[in-house]
C-alpha cells in the first residue's frame, strides 16, 4: 500500500547520494531546516527546502499530510543485518553465560545454534511469520523501515526453504510496515549430519541449495571462521553464489583475525559483517574496493565483547553500516537506540556518522541504495519522525526510543503514544 | 483511582518481605508458578498458589480480570532516584563531551547544571509538570509503578518550591499511573549566587529551606562530593534535615572516594547512591548500618565510567537498589531494559538480584518497602506482567521492554500494542 503524503514543518537531516557514503563523507548530512517531504505513490518527489519546493507538484496530486512541528526527520533506518526467523528462545543458556559457563558447556546442555536449528526444523513456515512478525512491529515503532532477514537455522533443504518463505510471506503482506529483504545463509553452520566433513556439506549447499534458492533470497552469506567455514570454503561457496546470481555478504573476523575481510574485499561483497578482529590489511582491502563494513555493537555489548574498530574504517575511507545482528543466541535484541548509543560513546562515532550508517549506508549493505536510505528524489517513501527538533537528542536520550512516527512508502504505519 | 482486580493464570516472581533484601537473601525471590493475585481497593489481598486462595475472597467483591496466559509478573518496579522535574534539555553538551571536551570547557561554554539551574528558573510548576508527565508515561511502559522525583535544578527558595508542587500535582493526579514520591535536593549544587560560601548556603538551606518543605519532600538528598559539598557541609545540613523529620538520602563517592558511604551509615540514611568510587570500610559501614545501597550504572554507562561494585555490596550482607538517575545532563534515560542489562552483564548481578533490587529494595531506599516493592499481602496493587514465561527474558531480550501490562493500584495503567 503506497500512498501520497506531504511531510511539512520539518527539520530534514539525510545523508545523500545512490552509494555508500564513505570515510569523511559519512558525516556529511544534509540539513534543511525549514523542510518539506512530498512522496508520490510511495516515493519522494521532493525533499528539501519548502521554499524550493515546486507549487505544481502540490497541485498535482492529492495528499495525505504530517506536520511534523518543527521536529527532525531522518531516512527510514535500515537494518541490515538480522537472523529474524527462527524457532524457539534460548534465555537460559544467556543465564548460563553470564554465570560464566564456556561455550563448550553450553554446546554439551544443548545450547548453541544447533538447539536453534533442532527448534527451528520443527516449525511451519506460518508459524515463523507470525513469530518474526512480533519483532517486525517492535522494529517500526524504532523507525526501521528495511529489514534484512537470513536463513541458516534449518541448515536442511527443507527448512532453510520454509525459513526464506515465511520472509516472503512477510515480505509480500499488504499492509507490511517494512520491506524486508532475504538472505541465504546455509553456511551458518556445519550441521551435525555433516560433522567433520565441511567440504561435503559446502559441495551440497552449491550443488542443491543455491540453485533452489534463487530469486528467493537476494544475498548468500556465509559464517567464515576458524573451524567453522574458513577462507577457502567460504571462497568457494561464495564463488558460486556470485555465479549464480546472488550478491554476497559475509559474517567476517568475529572471532579471531581470519582474512573475511580481504575475502570479501576479493570477491566485491556488498559488506563484511562482525568484524571486531578484523586486520588492519583487512580494513584497507575493504576501504578500496567499497566493501561496506557492517558493525553490530550490540552482540559486543551482549557478549562483553571489544567494539569493532569503526574509525579505522571511517579514517581507511572505507563505509560503515550499523545493524542489530537480532538473533536468538548471542544478540536477542533489535534496540537501535541501544545500537545508536554504543555507536556514539562506546565507538567514537558521530551521530551524523550514525545515522548515514543505519541508512544510507545500511541500505548500500544490501545493495538498494539506489531507492533506499536517504530523503531525495527518486528514494521511497520511508521517513522516521523524531521527538525532538535536534540530532544530537538521538545519543543523548541514551538508549531510549527517540521515533515519534515511522512512514513507510509514505504511509504511516506507527506513531508514538501521545 | 484503586481498583479491584484478579489476575490470574500468572507465574508470580517476587522478593518478600516489609523490609530491604540482603545480601545473599537479595537472590531468593519465591516463585508461584501457577500463582493468582487478588486486589481489593488497590492493594493486594492474596498472591500465591492459586490453589491456597480462600474461595470467600473470589467471592467477597466484584473483580475486573486479568490473563496473564501463564507469563510472569513481578512487582511494579521502583525507580527509586531520578531527576524527573527540570527546565530545557542539554543534547548539545552531550555531543560536545562526546567530542572530547573537558567538565570544565563545558562549564566555561554555558553547560553543567548551572545550564539547568537557569532554564527552571524560568518554568512554572505546570509546565514543568506537563513535561515531566511525558517521562512518567515513558516509564509507565517500562512497569515502573513508583518514582523519585528530586528538586535541585532551583537552588533558589522560589525554584525549588515549584519544582516540589510540580512532583505534587503529578502525585495527586487522580489518573496518576505510579506512585510519585519526592526529594528535596536544594544541595545539589553551590548556586552561582553563593560562589565561594558554601557553608552560608548550607546555612540557608537549614535555615529557609528545609523549614518550609517539610510535608512537600519525604526526603533530603545533598551531592556529597570533593569540591562541592564534602563531608562536614553534608552532615550538618542532614542531621538538621533528620531533626526536621526528613528521611535522609546522599549522592556518594561518585566522583572520588570521600566517605559518603561512611557518613550515610554514620546517620542512618535510606540509601546512598551511585557508589562507583565506594571505599571497602564504606561498604561494610553501609551493610552494617543497613543503608541501601543504590546504584545507577545508566549514568556509568553513559559517561563511560566503571560500574559500581555491587558484588562488593551483596557479599558484604548489603542491601543494592538499582535506579536509573534520569536527569537532562549526565544521564538522560530511563531505560529500565537497560539498567537490567548493565546489571546482568557488566555489574554480575543475578536477575533474580535485579529483580529484587528494581522492587522491594527500591521501595526501602525510599522508606515505602512496608508497602510497596513486592506481591504479598498488605502490599500496593503494583505488578508489571511481562511478555515472557521466564526471568531470564529480562536480561536476554537486550535492551528491549519486557513488559506487556502494568498494573498501578489494581488498575491497568499500560498495555502493550499487540
Amino acid at each position: 500500500m503506497k500512498q501520497n503524503r506531504i511531510i511539512r514543518n520539518v527539520h530534514i537531516v539525510t545523508p545523500l547520494g545512490n552509494e555508500a557514503r564513505r570515510g569523511a563523507d559519512m558525516a556529511k548530512v544534509a540539513h534543511f531546516e525549514k523542510g518539506i517531504i512530498v512522496i508520490v505513490d510511495g516515493m519522494i518527489e521532493f525533499a528539501g527546502d519548502e521554499k524550493d519546493c515546486p507549487a505544481e507538484l502540490l497541485a498535482l496530486h492529492t495528499y495525505e499530510y504530517t506536520d511534523a512541528g518543527g521536529r527532525v526527520a531522518i531516512p527510514g533506518i535500515v537494518d541490515s543485518h538480522t537472523h529474524l526467523v527462527f524457532g524457539g528462545y534460548r534465555p537460559d543458556e544467556f543465564s548460563w553465560r553470564l554465570k560464566g559457563d564456556t561455550y563448550m558447556s553450553i554446546m554439551e546442555r544443548g545450547g548453541g545454534i544447533q538447539s536453534t536449528v533442532n527448534a527451528t526444523r520443527g516449525c511451519t513456515a506460518e508459524y515463523m511469520a507470525e513469530k518474526a512478525d512480533w519483532f517486525l512491529r517492535r522494529m517500526s515503532e524504532m523507525g526501521v523501515t528495511t529489514v534484512e532477514a537470513k536463513s541458516g537455522y534449518g541448515l536442511d533443504l527443507a527448512t532453510e526453504r520454509r525459513q526464506l518463505e515465511a520472509i516472503r510471506m512477510l515480505a509480500e503482506r499488504e499492509d507490511a510496515a517494512l520491506n524486508i529483504v532475504s538472505t541465504f545463509l546455509g553456511a551458518h553452520a556445519v550441521p551435525t549430519e555433516y560433522k567433520g566433513r565441511t567440504a561435503e556439506y559446502v559441495d551440497f549447499l552449491i550443488a542443491e541449495m543455491l540453485p533452489e534458492f534463487r530469486g528467493l533470497a537476494r544475498c548468500c552469506d556465509v559464517f567464515c571462521e576458524k573451524n567453522v567455514f574458513e577462507i577457502e570454503d567460504s571462497r568457494r561457496l561464495l564463488k558460486a553464489a556470485r555465479e549464480q546470481g546472488y550478491a554476497l555478504k559475509l559474517h567476517a573476523d568475529e572471532i579471531v583475525t581470519l582474512g573475511g575481510a580481504e575475502l570479501a574485499a576479493e570477491l566485491g561483497a556488498l559488506s563484511a559483517d562482525h568484524l571486531l578482529h578484523v586486520s588492519d590489511e583487512g580494513v584497507k582491502r575493504m576501504a578500496e574496493a567499497g566493501v561496506v563494513a557492517t558493525l553490530l555493537p550490540l552482540t559486543a555489548f551482549a557478549l562483553k565483547e571489544p567494539y569493532a574498530p569503526a574509525r579505522k574504517f571511517i579514517e581507511a575511507g572505507g563505509a560503515v553500516a550499523l545493524a542489530t545482528d537480532l538473533n536468538p543466541g548471542s544478540c536477542f535484541s533489535g534496540s537501535i537506540p541501544l545500537t545508536i548509543a554504543l555507536a556514539c560513546i562506546y565507538m567514537q562515532m558521530t551521530i551524523e556518522e550514525t545515522i548515514t550508517a543505519l541508512t544510507l549506508n545500511g541500505a548500500a549493505a544490501l545493495g538498494m541504495a539506489a531507492d533506499t536510505g536517504s530523503l531525495e528524489r527518486g528514494k521511497r517513501g520511508d521517513v522516521a519522525i523524531l521527538e525532538f527538533d535536534n540530532i544530537n537528542y538521538l545519543p543523548y536520550y541514551v538508549g531510549m526510543n527517540c521515533v515519534a512516527t515511522t512512514i513507510h512508502d509514505g504511509r504511516v504505519v506507527w506513531q508514538a503514544p501521545q
